[in-house]
């Protein structure tokens, strides 16, 4: 037995299940693919974790990764490939077997593409998925952020600040970000696009313009910008979870009950996998009750009985 | 209208509610019949609140509060004593009445006591139910820390740092604590009284000794003791759910959904109050999802349709 309890992810919920395995006794491993702290890390400011008025992702997971490194061995940059479920468990990754007794599945999601012609083409070249990691190019220059959620405006506040000049496009006629998020955004005098989407992205070597569809009119307009962030959703990591056959809800994601137990015995599953609010302080709360739940599969005592 | 969103109780719970409320753009107070802060504040140090590698309670909950106070007005010291549902909804506190469009009770839980001869008498004189309000006092003294969960062997630990000479008593013959938390008390040299209770406490102007009954052999043994802190758990503050018919479980808590609905239209719950893994990773995830229900209750966008 190489771990007792293996962690998929190292995000908010892979974080919170490391801590709350560890303090309790298991032997606990987290893996991650990347340098961990999932899609949080994208977001320039997080303003809602309980504790922290105002924080960078990037902060926050640097945290939240230390925290979890007290209690579980940290296996960043070692990507899970696949999961053998036997009498033991084994973990394939794609560095080495490892046997462990649960497993808690915390991959989470990644950003949805805009799936339009001129994306993948110019992906590093203006297109981007994370004003954080991106943004810093583009100061004095035009950008457009697509979408309408939280991240999206928050990002377009944040390349605001960077100095950029700002445009938010969204399919919409009002936005589904926090009011206090669209408050700000509208005193930055960031510009809205409204009812519209990116129907291409063209350019040379690198991104020139987009072309923009009213989804009312039908009426396509071209837009000369310098780069593009597509904040429009965000889709499952269910690659492991498929291939071992969990169950997925229609979009995707694992079904797991309220303390992240799933259709199989001794696998359990938390944070923005498992849908529903996808908020960094429900991750946390998820990760944790997977953890006591693991605990309690494999013979463990635990903090709470339930 | 006074406000939109009223909530009861500024612990962990009630103050993320505050943040997801108020930054969603509803006008939003919190009530706290006392500081603020819940049980958390009892707690001389919290380690498993992913962020925050090690903390004391009172400044986390300093923290949440300040947080919350950003977004939500904070109504520290009024306690609500009643709660009228009408078209309108009324909260009515020691100060005043308020007409608020849905409530969010994130009441909380006290201590359990236990309900023995003198605890009453000497409560406040060598009886507590905190050791981070009281434990100062016992530098140098003997005390008898009751219970065998991870809040017992934290204040046990908590109390041997400050130099009291401790002992915990519990009931069954291990702990329920972290693994964790058990070894560091062992390394401390904390004594252990297993399968014991606490049959009486006495003294004459404060705490001088118990009375431990042995449960397998029922045999009764005195010890001498400046003071005792009791930490067995803890019981559902309801008498406002109770109050206006909420559906309680048979242990007291609030019955509540995932998304913190309860069985009465407009009022929701969210924390401890609501039973179940009663955690601070816990609590804040349940108020904040409470919030996001009670917007949509009154037609209010919110960050997520569910």
């Amino acid at each position: 037995m190489d771990y007792e309890i293996a962690i998929i992810g190292a995000g908010p919920s892979g974080c919170a299940a490391g801590i709350y395995a560890g303090r309790g006794g298991a032997h606990a491993v987290v893996y991650d693919k990347g340098m961990g702290g999932g899609l949080a890390i994208n977001s320039p400011r997080i303003e809602n974790y309980p504790g922290f008025l105002s924080v960078g992702g990037m902060e926050l997971m640097e945290k939240m990764k230390e925290h979890a490194s007290q209690y579980a061995e940290m296996k960043l940059f070692e990507e899970v490939k696949d999961i053998k479920i036997d009498e033991e468990i084994e973990v394939i990754t794609d560095r080495g077997k490892y046997s462990v007794k649960a497993v808690i599945i915390c991959t989470g999601t990644q950003p949805r593409k805009l799936n339009v012609k001129g994306e993948e083409k110019f992906t590093g070249r203006g297109v981007s998925y994370c004003a954080t990691c991106d943004g810093f190019f583009f100061k004095g220059k035009k950008v457009a952020v697509v979408g309408g959620g939280n991240s999206a405006i928050i990002e377009a506040i944040y390349l605001s600040n960077i100095g950029a000049d700002v445009s938010v496009i969204h399919r919409r006629d009002e936005l589904r970000a926090e009011k206090i998020i669209e408050k700000e955004a509208r005193e930055k005098g960031i510009n809205f696009v409204w009812n519209s989407v990116v129907d291409e992205i063209f350019g040379n070597e690198k991104v020139e313009g987009i072309k923009i569809r009213d989804v009312k009119t039908n009426e396509l307009k071209e837009m000369s910008i310098d780069g593009i962030f597509v904040s429009i959703g965000e889709e499952p990591n269910n690659g492991i979870a498929k291939k071992i056959g969990l169950a997925l809800d229609e979009h995707g994601f694992i079904k797991a009950d309220d303390m992240g137990r799933t259709n199989i015995d001794r696998i359990f599953a938390a944070g923005d996998i498992t849908g529903g609010v996808r908020q960094i302080v429900v991750a946390v709360s998820q990760g944790a009750k997977a953890a006591i739940s693991a605990m309690k599969a494999i013979g463990k005592r635990s903090i709470w009985d339930l």
